[in-house]
């Protein structure tokens, strides 16, 4: 089954809001197997909204439209549904007693004739109960086509959703539906990751595959039935040649992949920040339950908190500069040193948008990773805005410590134009 | 000038990624006089893509698509607009130029023929550089309707915008409009702010205001002419009423206005964290020249850390806990000692989900500000999930540092919920 939403809100075309309730009733609805086909989003204005119900109805059965169903005079949703329906607005009287008793038990003053305006509904209609606000959603059933209408309030919105509307959708025929897979890369840019897997592509051409980059990697996605040996032979083709760089096929995250390996096997980690500036700290932190393997990090933005709290030489800051490889190493084995842990990462760059020179230009970076077998730094230099810089350089560290704990390091074949730096 | 904006993507359709990238566009559409009229997101099909420019085209004269621009099969966006306007795809010399000046700089390998995926465009159309990517952005001119088409990435869509873009729709002709203005507050819910500025609002009954509540404080955005005696009347009275919590009328990162005063007077700071885990830090990082005044920072995550690292009591962590009013006092002062700073400011907290006690609930937490007066600190119980939690926190700390450089810190009304921990 297919659905469109709209979403209504002067808020969302002036760009103030992100409209956030969009996907997540799209990845509700995709969980249930019903696929969104497109998504709208139209002016607080009944002719707009009337316009859109016209254009969708002629493509789909079902339609979900959030926002607009409120007290004040930019909720216009209730007024447009009518006019589309050619239906009367009425209070019946269950939507009367689901208001009312709202009103009660807010304290709110009920307006002089004893009927509140989230009260009227299109004639026929079914009001849908809210637990957490006072307008009701709206379920109206046309000749070939069901209209769905929620608040645009997000925790509203979801209430009515897994409180009503999820149970009914489900009361509509449900296509059998493809699983998608997805497979998680770091350390290969997307075009490189392409060039890898094209032999694959070409000779599986009906295959879905798609490519979403991000500045931590880029995570790999088909879409399939794992009934279908056609499609598990595909998925492991891509699978076999993604390999040195795919870290995960459930979990996105790389700390969280590097805090479980570092947990079971009893290891622990810190960090030694310049450039990323406590972005690395701030990204193992994220991951619950952290403290069992992460003991802490130094942000050393200055060249005396480099020197004084990681022990990096003066003579060499002087004679190499803050961003080099040997300080980088420097700062990673302190590290290591002061916070007493088997592992330890470092970063030292320069992120821009000034600071460059000719030789040690915007975007160069080194980084380092300290671990019981010795140092080993990396560096290279990161196109991009300040912040691409940060995550991207955070992501390019991580990555050096995952193959090091996967066994993988020195076998790695390096695709994201890093350099060893020998110290 | 109307516009529509098509965002394009499985990914958004399914609901794995929020569409950041039209509010976005909406939001600086907006500042220059554009209205969006519409926003649509479709799927990574050409059919799709075309029927959804057909119907645009009937409505608006200009229309900017996202996404779909890229080296990979799924990247169907050229080759839609190609066949919308039965043209050709071409690597003119001018796209091939810009292209393969970013191969050759990223180090990617050119494919067999010499004409990269990304130089593709439909015949007669321009390539608008993106200084942050490969793919170039493309303006397509047909009889009587525009079509632009950025990149999905939201950095490199944005870089084109505000390089090529903007300045070619600034040609369009433009309508008057009402001017939009913030004032960023922190420190007070957005329910209590209501409360203050009820009497202001009900006295200029058809002044347009909106609330704006984040993580970080609560924006509020007055929509007028400035020409309007009213309007700036309006103005005045809502920014008195706020000013206890406001630190910005045009700025809305308090971590970039509290570096402008420490900056202007020559002053410095570094920061002790524990719960926070390097999220100030990163914040501070992230306002461009940070290192004129940020020294760096500790992530104290173990109690060792706290004591080697900042000189934190062992005595006092086991008589106190290391959330506590005292570590949190310590920890900030330690910083102080170890960066050689003026100020410095520390957190310490349970973060959640887990490791509440009866005593010490989740969502405790202690945070401080050293400073040369002496070492104030503040407790609160702070509502919410892990993220929450650490976001919140984070602005705490800086808004007690921003009260103090202000000179308000002594007489501020608190309304955030805090209370003073006497040391």
């Amino acid at each position: 089954m297919d659905i469109v939403i709209i979403a209504i809100g002067d808020e969302l075309l002036s760009g103030r809001t992100v409209d956030t309730n969009s996907a997540w009733l799209s990845a509700n609805l995709d969980s249930m197997g019903i696929r969104t086909l497109e998504r709208l989003t139209v002016a607080d204005e009944i002719p707009a909204i009337i316009e859109a119900l016209r254009r969708v109805k002629s493509r789909v059965k079902v339609c979900i439209i959030t926002g607009g169903l409120g007290p004040t005079n930019d909720d216009l949703t209730v007024d447009a549904l009518a006019k589309f329906a050619e239906r009367k607005l009425v209070a019946s009287k269950e939507s009367l007693d689901i208001v009312l008793e709202k009103y009660r038990r807010r304290g709110l003053i009920v307006p002089v004739g004893g009927v509140p305006r989230e009260a009227l509904l299109p004639e026929g209609a079914t009001p849908l109960d809210n637990a957490v606000g006072v307008a009701p959603g709206i379920l109206m059933e046309l000749d070939d086509f069901t209209i769905i209408a929620l608040p645009g309030v997000p925790h509203e919105m979801k209430d009515i959703f897994e409180r009503s509307v999820s149970g009914h959708l489900a009361n509509f025929e449900r296509g059998a539906r493809a699983k998608v897979e997805s497979i998680f890369t770091t350390g290969i840019p997307e075009s490189r990751l392409f060039g890898v897997l094209e032999p694959v592509i070409d000779s599986f051409p009906d295959a879905k595959i798609a490519f979403y980059p991000s500045f931590y990697g880029v995570e790999i996605r088909l879409t399939g039935e794992v009934a279908d040996a056609r499609f598990r032979k595909f998925r492991e083709a891509v699978r076999e040649k993604a390999s040195p760089w795919c870290y995960s096929t459930n979990e996105g995250s790389l700390p969280a992949i590097i805090g479980e390996i570092l947990s079971l096997r009893g290891l622990n980690l810190s960090v030694a920040e310049s450039c990323t500036g406590g972005l690395i700290a701030s990204r193992l932190v994220d991951v619950p339950g952290a403290s069992r393997w992460f003991e802490g990090g130094v942000v050393a933005y200055s060249n005396d908190a480099k020197i004084e709290l990681l022990g990096v030489e003066r003579s060499v800051i002087e004679d190499y500069g803050a961003v080099s490889g040997i300080v980088a190493g420097q700062m990673a084995r302190g590290a290591a040193e002061r916070f007493h842990t088997k592992f330890a990462l470092s970063t030292t760059g320069i992120a821009g948008p000034s600071g460059g020179t000719p030789e040690k230009p915007v975007g160069l970076v080194f980084y380092a990773l300290h671990s019981p077998e010795g140092t080993k730094v990396r560096s290279n230099i990161i196109a991009g805005p300040r912040e691409a810089h940060r995550h991207r350089t955070s992501q390019a560290v991580l990555t050096m410590l995952w193959l090091e704990l996967d066994g993988k390091y020195d076998n790695h074949q390096w695709a994201d134009g890093s350099r060893e730096f020998k110290l």
